[in-house]
This record gives structure tokens, C-alpha cells and sequence, in this order.
């Protein structure tokens, strides 16, 4: 309910059209979805297109079969992350045209194709054990319209193989990059190339990594400049942070 | 450095233009400078435009005041952060031309005035004790070419007034916002607008905020997606990301 | 044992009703559980219609099988806490008329039932993973004789729907807040209501949420006034103190 | 602006009173005051008879008297905590009416005394080194229309102290509890009476005290039900909290 | 190797009865477990009737079996704390005679039965959940000589019971107090009566009580003088120590 | 007020000798101050002979010279810990008659001796930094009326001049052993003799020690049993409990 | 490719031997292998006759056997740490002729022998409990061509056996210690030999071990010079650092 | 008193050239210092030509004074690190020819001058405010008798300048590396050269930082292999252990 729709529907009371009682309940209600809170609201209720995301871990297979099926009466799109595979097969038994991605332990399912965006997002990580953080971030981006290109097999301990690279992330709208350990590769990322990078800290690692927490802070205390941060093994804020860098770039030329 | 200059490089070489050790010696320092390595370097070389920046805590007035002659030598524009009062008059009386910013405890100097951008960055408070960690975001962006919208006087305390920021806010390519305590305004922020916001957690509290830890914890683990974060009072890094994202909105669109 | 009582007992002595050595074997035992002591052992001796509580976990069936018997016996109601399923199975074998609340994994027994107090307890939280915690509160509110308003669709990230419910959290007399991740739900809703709210962090979250300690800082930094703090978890301990809010203020009008 | 200005507004407009546009300025600009965010606005603009709060450090001295000035002029009452003797000296200049409250470096300006409540609020600390915190709390809860009954000379190491002043706290609204250390204190008191009990973590102490770590550590784990807790050193929030829960208890007979 | 056996030695290499080089040897390899460094060896080489004490957890079922063994082959006592039940099992049937304490989880074998001291060590608990600490502190004195006297059902929470036991308490030599959550009894005992007392903070409790530290940071913050802390659950350390001081206490008055 | 007294001041009431409600009003005074409680009161009211604890840090120079004053007129010894070099200046022109112990930072005044107790109590420290805590220590048990024996010049860096203290440290009823950076020192002297040993961490170190939290863990997790550790930097707390334990030694041979 | 190929291939441009197209591109994609960047790729491509190391957590069965796959093509030896007893097993039927340490958890695979270094290094660990980290570290030496002496029965508490190892200690060119608990075992070997010593923390322990950080806390702050430290059971780095300094001492005298 | 040295005082005994008594005597106190337990006391006697050291930090003017007169009277070589200005001012007056290295903090007196060894070693750190911690790196190797290679003017934001300094790098017998911040310098020396790489964190940075803590975290998770770490700001440390491993070096070729 922008400012246009609010002077009509009061040119609607001035005109006798719609009753002043009818009005104020409509009023009530209506603001919180229609002037700015709705944004608020950006898990379940996001503008077309976009998925709705359901953060599985914690919950019952029951209750994120019955959230997909709400949706589903709703046609919004699902991104459903963090799906264990018992979780993932148990959905699938109860929304057969789910898709799984297994490293990612996400689910989607597409009703209405998002909007493509022009840009792309580069997804970089190390090694094997950060692919199902990448992945997550992955699958994020491509859900919400956004084109992923993969950059697996770098690592601060094959930096050569990273600057064969360069090109692919110096053209990237923005990067995400995983790193479990001493996540030291995003300083490495953010000093070759340009471009915003949103580093996840992963829980790779053992003793003194804390379950990421050495990654965490190495990223926050990273001396190259342009670097920002998302929680441990947070690949689906990085892939929507991502996202929402793109769709500016997007949008400013079209 | 690029492909085309290797190349040609060897083409001199090829035709006899410029001897095989001459070509030696250049090959061996200069990649590193321009193959790409330069831009590991982004607090001293950035290119054209783009100030170098000089982190003064720590560092005494005289090396200071060394650094930006040298800086000055180059043609490089200067920003310097953490520049405490008593640092910032020595510097002064050095270089007179140079630019102080109070409350962002920054001094800048402007050689050649850096490519403006045609987006712009909102830089969110809420209060006069998160002032210079937002300035310094501020200054920084300026700094690097961008237009800043400053809105000081909100917060989660005070929110009706950040709703009636919803344009400034949503028209913004990027938005950084500073808070300290529990760190509650970014979450509000990325649920009002659809932009990329960036939280700086700010040393802000006293107790159980641990000098921003609290801040940092909150703004980690926000419920509303698209926060990304720095360090505790990082203003200088969230504008330096900040001016990242806009550049790449920028750059679409010419 | 009030001061009447013991002057009575005084009196008695004085009058020879009762032998001096007989009082002061009764004063020797009696003094700690009727002079003021007793109420220290709020766990297991509370007066009447209070039921005494049962932390179960880390205690085996047995030992709580054998509590719950031995306090049948003295008249007592029961509450048990933090019973997983299989201890609630066996615990209903041995005790057939206990009543499991599943969510909030506890266990009563009505033997006499509490004095009703004329307020509510507004009893909210966000989304489902909270739900267990938040169900633990509200049965001990209930266990206690308070009337319970659950308000369990809402969240930051769901403003609106918040709003919707103002009045509800508006005439409580004490509002319990169960929050995870950062924890800011309980500064939205102190900030909405002029009631006093307890805040209850869950270990809701992951990776820098630390089991709940995110939640916890932010919920000790709030930056809305009327905000006091309970363990990470601890629904029965925000439901005690919001009955003990309650009772105050039912007891100054009759 | 509740439902019935909200439909006298829209009945005004039904009947030509007001016309649309006026009335659409009206409603953009209204509801975030008056329909229930201005409750968000509590530390500037609570309604009548309560100080607006000004948490002083980390302001300069002229910002404090600048914001004083201003509430001044819309007729507010005024509390400033954590003021320290040299900011209280420089506001008493510029404000000479102002009263300032050494130990709990406060200072408070009473322009509409605040409504007396029924009911009272004891405040509870051992030493002399928990005193700032505990009279901020008082001096909180007395400029909220409070009364307080100070019990200063208590402590674990004086229980026999603190069991003569049951009647005291037994009679209470709610109690605060100020202590450093190990903070056992609130357990004693919440053991002692039947009264909702604010526990206070003070920075009192060292070592392994972690600046009052432990004392927050202790009261969040206390064994006795009924106790909440603040961040450290936080009188100001208990005092509030505390008022609220006052309030509620003066409400309900009135 | 006593300084009179050091005498003797020398004595007889003087009279010619041992060769100087058969003395140098005998000096260059005994003085390592005769001069002192064998006290260094408490664990395992302990001086008559005290036994070994071997740490279970960790160790395979054979490590355990075949320590024993060899204890039992040098005549030594044997004590094995943190024994799962699986592991006991498995060490009774290779040694049938050995003792299980199952709340303990130890394993005692006693070959030459310890000195009995005279006084006694008193251990304390609140409740169920930390019995198996409080247990192992008990069999630990136990096998080294002491009497002990068992007192496990008080706590802060029901404290007119702990009075109930103060003439056990005030003639113990020492007094080992088990408590997790919180860890406020030792306090309380220490306050109670003059006798030495050795806190060991329990693992029990959720949340904030972070496995024990709150316990641990409240027992050292005690404000009762005389309270000394052991590492969390580490009951043999307790018992260890009290045998220390009840060993004093004992040996003054033979 | 031990079973006999109570006894007979029922025999008064009984006998008309005391009136009913004079019994009943001395009850209700009475026993927390002898049926146990007063036990609690160990920092003021202890028994002759024992001086009253002032801990000076956080008090102003008026409230400790206050504090002096009133228990030299209830014939109280007193002792005085963290007394900086200025508040003792301030208390000797107040107190003439007091000691100041400059090392120890304690100011001590006698006026009934305490009873000289027969062993003695050893305290052991490194280097010149951890001299403060070692000599708080040692004047807290000599003002108990204990004999120390100092020996200052030992440390795992120079084991062999601990191995010449061997015979002082074996004899001696407890040991106090402070030490900063890793606190390896305990352990060795823990290992040496067989005596309880009492571990001082101090805050003596940098980096990684954290403030002495490097020490506590490590005496905590001391693989020397006997072990046990009080608050860092707590001497007192050391000193208050070697008495106890020397105390309980001197006693049984009496 | 050092300086000389480089000129080589530039006078071959030169030369007309080779393309100025064809040397752009080897010159585009081989610096990264031969300018130096190769050497940070040292977990992959170390120079012959070392393994590669594969780190098995966190990998699948399939993915560690692919790449053992894959280096035995390139010929290249392998080190996989971290294996557990089922991955271990499934890489043996993979590849047959593999070995299995396993209390190291190591799996090795030999088909270039490395070339034997003069010196040796010492493994030092106390308990039973330490051997899996420590034989890490002696697998791991073993591997680069070091001769290992393995010291496991010696400790703080056994202090005259580690004296007894005295000349074994003094003569390896680097010592590793791996200790849980306090960490004090490293001090002591220091103080012993004039060797660097490299400390490896153990997760050995429980309570305030806090997973070996007492442990690290310890070492780090040992105060016996010559002590570096790696991270928690990081058996492997400190096996590489050790082989590193082997490497310098036999590479001085060939 | 090797075994030479104890055959020989022994056939003292037996030739009746000394008495057993004193001969007893002299066993008694020796063997601590001759039989390997000085080697522990590595701080104050260390073999010739060795410096020994002392920690001015927490030590009185008057204390470093001292101990430096008698160190100087035993001939001893001095190094004393953490000298503030002042403290170096004052000793200079009593010990005018001794050297104050300011940046280092240190001060050396050179009695008799230490062997010098082959090899070197390379301190490396990235700015100005890493080197007072790389000098005093510096100045203890060199105090120690090493020569030393500072590379002072690199960091992962100037890469390129490190690998212009590969040959130095590669040619030292160990390398330290000194970095605040996220402390990801170490990695990229141990990637860049097969040398021991010491890695020092440094205190340098601010907010999430923690005083060094992200740069210990980050050095003690590196995915270099070969690095190994001391305490925060440990320069000293870091140049003590290169030394023995130059020693090491050193010493297989002569």
C-alpha cells in the first residue's frame, strides 16, 4: 500500500464508495503487510518469484513437509536448507517433484521461474569438506535468479591455481568465498580482484579452529579491504547478501 | 601487466626492440606489480583516483606525516583513520592542505579527485556515541568517489523514524549501519529495504557487550537475510565494501 | 512457625501445657522450615496448590518415579521438567494419571489445584524450534495458577503479525519472550508494550550463535528498558518469576 | 491515534471535514507516533510523568546538556545516568535546577512529578562497593514514581542480616538485588521471599571475577526460581523493570 | 634414598665395601626415585597402603586389565576412577576381585589395606545429579584410610537441612562440597563452619552454566574465606587433597 | 545459642523467670546469630583472636579508616588487603598504630594477639612479580596466628633450588605456591612432598596468559594430585585457608 | 622456472626457436608452478621423494581413495592422517598395499623412498591417552625421511624417567612433545636439553581442560624459552615443522 | 658434575682424601646443579657466552638494576626485554655501558661475546606497528650469537615485495614472522620457502582482534605446514627457539 493506494482508498471514503468503518478495519490490517513491514517478512512472504526459505534443522520432517505444501497453495517457490538426507528422502516421498541437492542439503521446488539477473556470482572455496557451505550459498543464489559460476579447487595452499582464475572473478557482480580453518582465502580473493566478497567461515577444522571460530575471526581481521562477513557455515545469508548485491547491478542498467 | 602487454613484450623481444636480459629483469619485477599482485596491494597502490589509506593507531606522528609525503610524491590521494586529535594537529602543521574530519577521526587529501558514482550509500546510526565509526564509513566512501546519505537519528528505540527513512533507504545501492549494545538495527534495516546491508558492530555498551562482541554476535546471527559484517568499529571497511558493491552497480549501467 | 505461632508455643511452655524439653526439640527442627527457611526450599516444599518441581534431566526413571511417589504422598502437585519421551513413558507406566505435555517435555500431576490468579501471562515466541521452550513456560505459568495467552506466530522477521497482537501483549501482567539466534525479539516487544518482559534465549542457532549465547548477550544489551534476562532454555524459570509478577498483582486487589 | 481517532479521522473525511490528501499526509506521518511504535520510543518519549533517560557516558558534556535543554522545553522529566562528577558539575552550570545524585552518579530534573504508585520497590546489595549500581536502581525507580526501601547492610557473608529484613522484603513489589563476585546473594533473596527478584550483576570483584562474569554467570544458573537477571552493572534496567512490574501490581487494584 | 642411606653409601665406599664406580652407578640411576623425584611419581608409585590411581577414560578395557596386573603384581592398591559400566564388566572378568562402586564409577582393589586416619572428611551434595562426583570424592578417601561421612541430601535450596548437619560438618577435617548450576553451597558451608573446604564444581546444568564453568567461576569468586577449588567433576582431586589434610591433621597427634 | 541454652531459656519461660514475649522477641533475634549463621559472618565477626578482613580495593580512604575505627572499639584485630601506598598513607595518619606490610599491600593492627598455632604454613613463589600475592598471603596467616615460612626464590626455571627446600616444605602443614604464565609451579612442589598444596594463579604475564587465566587452567588441570586453587591473584583466600587446615593440625594434638 | 629458464625461454623468442604466441601462453600459465607460487602448494605438490598429505576428516571413503588414486599416478608418495578405523579399512581394499598405522590413524603409502636425513627427532608423550597424537607426529617424521626416537613412558608425574632419557633428548636436532592436561611436559623437556622443543597440546583431559585449551594456554606460556607450539592434536604439524629443522641441520654438513 | 667428575669425588671418598660426611654433604646440594637440573634453569645460568635474560616488565628500577650488578659480577652476558623508556633511562645511569635498543625495548650488556653461528636468521614482519616485537626477536637471536636478516617492509597486502625476497627467505635456517591482525603472514612465508617459519602473533588490531588472539588463532590453524607458534608479542620467545635451531644447524657441520 503505497502512498497511491492509500489517498485512493481515502478517495474512496471521501466518495462514499467504501464505508469509513470498512476502511479503518482495512487500514488496521492492512499497513503491516502493505507500508514497509511486509519487508520484514522477507522468509515467508517475498515477492514473486523469489523463494520462501525453511531453515530444516530443528524441525520435524512433519513440519517441513506441511510448510512445502502451504507454499506450494500459495505458488511460491521453496528453498528449503540445512536437509539431512532421512529429512530429504521424507520430502520427496511427500512432494515427489522436489528437487534435492545433496552436497548443498537443500530442497527446491520452482512454481514460478525467479527473474534473471544479468550478473553472475563467483562461489569459491578450498577444498571437499567447505563444498556443502559453497553449495548451500550456491543453490541459494541460483534459486533466486542469480547465474553461479564455481571456482572449487583453489586454496591459499594453491594460490597458482587461483590466479588461473582471476578472470572469472574479477568479472563477477560479487564472491562468495568459504574457507574452514584460518580463512585466510578471502584475504587472498579480495586482494587479486575488485570485486565485493562475502566471506563464510566454515567449521573445517579441529583444536584451536573452534568449530570456525579461528575462521570467523581471521575474517573480520582481514587486512585487505572490501571484505564483509556472514556466521559459520552461513551459505545461505552469503548466497542472499549475494544476491541482493547482483540484483543492484542488475538493475541499474536495465 | 595484461595478455596484450605480455604479448607485445615478446613481440619487442621477438623482433630485436628490447634484449632477451632486459626483457629478463622487466619480466621479473614487474609481474608481480601488474599480473595481478598490485591489487593485493590495495592499501598503498590502488590505481588512479583512489585514495591510499593509512591506519594511524599505533603508528607515530612522525611516520604519519613520512607516509603521506611519500604518498603525496606519487600522486596519490591520502586517507588516513584512527587519527587522534593530538595526531591530526602535528599532521596539520606538516601538510596544511590536508583534511580534517572531527568526529570521523580521518584526514584526507584529495590529489586528483577520484570517478564519482552514480549511485549512492546510506550510512545508518542510531546515536551520537555511534557517530565516528559512521563518519569514518562516511569519509571512507567519499573518499573513494561515492555519495553518501547520512541518516543519524534512528534506531531500534526509534524506529517510526527509520520507517519514514524507507526511500532514502531503498534507493540506496548499498546501506551500512552502525550499532553497538545488541546490535538490533541492521536486522531491522535488511527487513525494510531489499538492499545489501552492511552491520559495524560498534564498541558501544558496557557489560555484557564486551566492547561489542554482544553487537557482533547479534549482527552474525540476524534473523533478516542479506547482512553481511565487519569488525567491531570498522567503519573504514564497511565503506571500503560498500564502495565496492556501488562501483559494480555503477559500472553496469556505462 | 509466624511470630503467633511462636509465641503461642512460648505461651504453652509458659503455661505448662507443653514441656520445655518438648519445645525445644520442636524449635530445634521446626525453626528452618517455618521461620523463613522453608521457603528457600521452594523446589520441593512449596505451600500448598504450588506444585513442587522436578528437574528430570539427569536423573534416571527411577529416581524420578520414586520423587513423584513420595510427593503424591505428602499431597503435593507435580511438575517435571525437561522429560524426553522415553522417560515420560515409563514415568506414566508407574504413575498412570500424570499428564505428558509433549512440546514442552514436562510432566503434571494436579493433586490440589492452585489458587486462580485474575491476570495472564502472555507467553510468545517466533517460530517452531522455540516452541519447546516456550511451552515449558507457559505449563509452569499454568501449573501455578496463571492463565496463559500464547502468542506463537510472530517474530522480528514477522513485525506485523507482532503488531496484530499489541492488545493481547498489552493487558498481560508479565510478558515471557522466547527468542534464538540474535535474541532481538523481546526489545521489539518491551518497545511495543509497557509490560514487564522476561527474555528467554534459546540455543536456537548455529555456527556463532554458541547454543544460545548470542541470544543471551543481545538479550542483556537490549536497548529497550523493562527487559530482564533467564538462562538460555530456561522456560520453567521465566515462567516461576512471571508468576510471581503475576501474583503480586493479583494479590493488591483482593 | 487508536481505533476510534482512527475512524473519527476517517468519518471526518466521509464527511467532507478533511479532505483526502490532508488526511493521507496524516496517516504517513501518525501511526508510527501513535500506533504503538512511539512505545518503542521509550527512552525519549515516554508519556507523561516519566523522565525521559540519557545514558551520559560516552556523550560529551555539551551533548548532555544540549538533549537536557531540549526535554526541557517539551516539558519532560529528565534522567541522566553515568554521569561522572565532572559532567555532573558542568550540566549543574548550565542546568543550576538539576539535582544531582553523587553516589549513583546520577542526575535527575522532576518538571511533572510522576504519579506515586502504592506499592514499593526494595533494593537489595551487600557492600559498599555494590552501592552506585544499587542506588542508580533506586534513584530509577524513585523518579518512576517509586517508592524504595534501601536494605544496604546485607549480604551472604551477614545472612542473619538479611533474615531481619524479611517483613521488608517480604512486602515488596519486586526486589532488586545488586551484587559482585560470586553473586549468590539473589538466590538467598529469592529463596528467603516469595517476591519477584531482579538480580544485578556488578563489575565488583577480580580475577577470575572477569569484571562481573561470574556474578552473571552465577545469577543466570540460580538455583532459586524467580530470579531474572540484567546485563552487569545495569541498576538502570532493573529500576525500570522493576517500576513496570510496580505498575502492574498498583494497576490492578486501582 | 635417605640422606642416612646416602651416608651409609658413601660410608661403605670409604671402608672399601662397595667400589667407587659400582657407587657411581648406583648414584647416577637411584637418586631419581630416592632423593625426592619419586614423590613426583604420586600416581603411580605412591608409598605403602595408598593406592594407584589409574584415569579410565580414555584408556582401552586391555590398558586397564593389564595395569592392574602389574600393580597387582607389585603388590599394590588399586583405585580406577571414570570406569563406564562397560569397562567395569570387562575389568571384572579379569579380575574377579576387584570392587565396583557403580555411582563412583570406580574400581577399587585393596591388597595391603590403607592406615586408617583418625579424623574424618565429610562430603557434601545437593541432589542426584551430582552424587557420582560426590562419590567419587568419597571412595577416594576411602581407599587412601579416611573415614567418611556422607551428607547428599542438602543443598542452598533447602539450607535448614544443611543446618540439620552442622555438628557433622564442624567436626570434619575437612569438607569436600560437590554443586553444579550455580555453585553457591560451598559457600554456604564454608560460612556454616571453620573447617577447611574444597569446592568442586559440577558439569550439571544447561545453558549458561557452559559444563560447569559458572559452577567453577562462582567457587572461586566465593566470598567465604577458606574455600579452595578443584577442576570441574574432578572428585578423586577433592578426595586426593582432603586425604592430604586430613593426613596432617592426623599424623600431629601420634 | 547451642541446645542448652535454648534449653534453659525455655526452663525461664517455663519457670516465669522470663516473660513469654520476651522469649519469643529473643528467638526471633537470636539464632541467626548463634544457631549457625553467624559462621557466615566470617569477614566481620569472627572469633578473638582472628582478625576482621577489610578488602580495600573499591572502598574510599574515609570508609576504610571508618571501618578501623569501629572494630578497634568492638576490640576487633584488623587486616586490610589491597591497600594502594596512598590509601595507606591516608590510614596511618587516621590509625597511627597500624602496621603497613608495603610488599603485601596490607595493613594489619593488633590488639588481642591470636592464639599462636604449633606447625607452620610454607609459601612458595617464583620471582620478584608474584612477591605481592606471596607476601598477601603470608601476612593473612600470620595475622591468623600462624608462623610462615617464606622461601621466595624457587621456580620450575630453577627446580634444583626447590629440591634444597625439600625438607622446609615437607614438614610444613600446608603450602601456598603462587605463580603467573603456565602455573607449572604447584604441580612440581604437589609432586615433591606430600602436603596440601594451595595454588595462587597470578596475573603475572602477557599475551596468552590472558590475565592469569593460563596459571588457573593449568593448576586446575595440575596432574599432581593434592592440588586445589583459589581466585586469581587471591592471596587472602590462600592465606585464610592454609589456617583453616593448620588450625585443624594444631587442634587434634591439643 | 628460475631466472636462467626464464632467459632461456626469452632467448629463444629471441631466437625465433619459439613463438612469441606459444611463450605467452607457457608464460601465462607456468610462473604459478615455477616463480615460487608452486611452494605454497606444498600439502599437494611437495618435491620428490616427499608424500602428499591428505587430511582423511571430513572426507569420504570414495573421495580419500580417488585421490590416493590419483597421486599414485603422478607417483608421488602418500600421507593421509586422521583416518578412523572403517576408512582405513575401506582404502585397503582400494589400494592393497597401504599401510595402516593405527594408533597413529595414519595410512602411508611409500613408492619413492625420501631421502634419509642425518639427525633424528625426538617424540616425547607421557601417557597412554597421548600416543594416537604423538605417533601422528612420528608417522608423519617418518614419512619426510626422518629417523624418529620414540620416548612414551615418561611425564611431569615421572619426572625421573624422562631424566633418564636425558641423552637421547640432548642429541635429536628437534623434540616433540604432545601433553593434555596442564601442558607442563614441554617446560620440563626444555629445561633439560638445549633442543627446540615443539609442543603439541592433546584434547587429554576433561572440566577446565576445555578440550585441550589449558593445555595450549600452557605451553604458550611456558617459562622455559625454546618452545614453539601448534595446534591441539596437531600431531602432523608438529611431525613437518620438526622434519623442516632436521632438514636445515643435515643439509649444513653435506 | 658429569660422571667423570662424581667417579672422581667418590674415589676421593674411597682414598680417604675426603670425608663421606662432607662428601654427602656436597652430593646433597650439587647434583641439582650438575647433574641436569641447571639445564632447567635456563634464565639465570646458561652456558657461556649466553645472555641471560630478564623480564623487566612488572619489575621496580631497582630490581633490574640489581639483578644486572650481579649478573655482571658472575661475568654474565645481559639481555633485558620489556625495558619502557623510563626504565632504560634509569639503568643507563647505574649501567652507563650498557645498549638501550629502543624499538626492541631492549637492553644488552656484552661481557664476553657469544660464538657466532653460521646460519641466520630472517625476521620478517609486514609494518611499523610489528616491530618492536620483530626487534626484539632481533636483538634476542642476535644477543645469542646469530646473525640476523630483518625483511621489515612486506605483508599479504604487498606480496609482490615478499616474493622479491624469496632468496633471503630461502636461504635462513629459520624464519619469524611477526603479524597482528587476522595473521595470515606466516602462511604465506611457509608456503613460499621450505624453511621453520616461528610465527609470533602480535597485539596489533582492534575490536574483534581480542589483543592477538585472532592472530594466534589464525597461525595455530595455518594450512601451511611447518609453522609452529609462540604467545602474543613473545619476541623473545620466537628468537630463543630460532637460535637452537641455528645451533642445531650449526653445529652438525663443525
Amino acid at each position: 500500500m503505497d502512498t497511491a493506494t492509500l489517498k485512493k482508498l481515502l478517495d474512496d471514503v471521501a466518495a462514499g464508495a467504501i464505508a469509513p468503518d470498512a476502511a479503518a478495519d482495512r487500514l488496521k490490517s492492512l499497513p503491516y503487510e502493505d507500508l514497509g513491514f511486509a519487508k520484514l517478512d522477507h522468509h515467508r512472504q517475498l515477492r514473486k518469484g523469489m523463494p520462501e526459505t525453511i531453515f530444516a534443522s530443528g524441525k520435524t520432517h512433519e513440519q517441513v513437509i506441511e510448510i512445502i505444501a502451504r507454499m506450494r497453495e500459495h505458488g511460491s517457490n521453496v528453498l528449503a536448507t540445512r536437509c539431512e538426507p532421512e529429512m530429504a528422502e521424507a520430502v520427496k516421498k511427500a512432494h515427489p517433484d522436489i528437487t534435492h541437492h545433496e552436497v548443498a542439503r537443500c530442497l527446491t521446488l520452482t512454481i514460478a521461474p525467479p527473474e534473471q539477473l544479468k550478473g553472475y556470482v563467483a562461489v569459491v572455496c578450498a577444498g571437499t569438506s567447505d563444498l556443502p557451505v559453497a553449495e548451500e550459498a550456491a543453490v541459494t543464489c541460483e534459486s533466486l535468479g542469480n547465474r553461479v559460476e564455481r571456482i572449487v579447487d583453489v586454496g591459499v595452499a594453491g594460490l597458482h591455481r587461483l590466479l588461473g582464475e582471476r578472470d572469472r572473478l574479477g568479472e563477477a557482480t560479487a564472491i562468495i568465498v568459504c574457507a574452514g580453518m584460518e580463512g585466510a582465502l578471502p584475504t587472498a580473493v579480495a586482494g587479486l580482484v575488485d570485486r565485493p566478497v562475502i566471506a563464510v567461515p566454515t567449521s573445517v577444522g579441529y583444536g584451536a579452529s573452534f568449530g570456525g571460530i579461528a575462521a570467523l575471526l581471521g575474517m573480520l581481521n582481514s587486512c585487505a579491504s572490501g571484505v564483509t562477513v556472514v556466521n559459520i557455515d552461513n551459505g545461505f545469508g552469503a548466497g542472499y547478501a549475494a544476491a541482493r548485491i547482483n540484483a543492484g547491478a542488475g538493475k541499474s542498467d536495465s
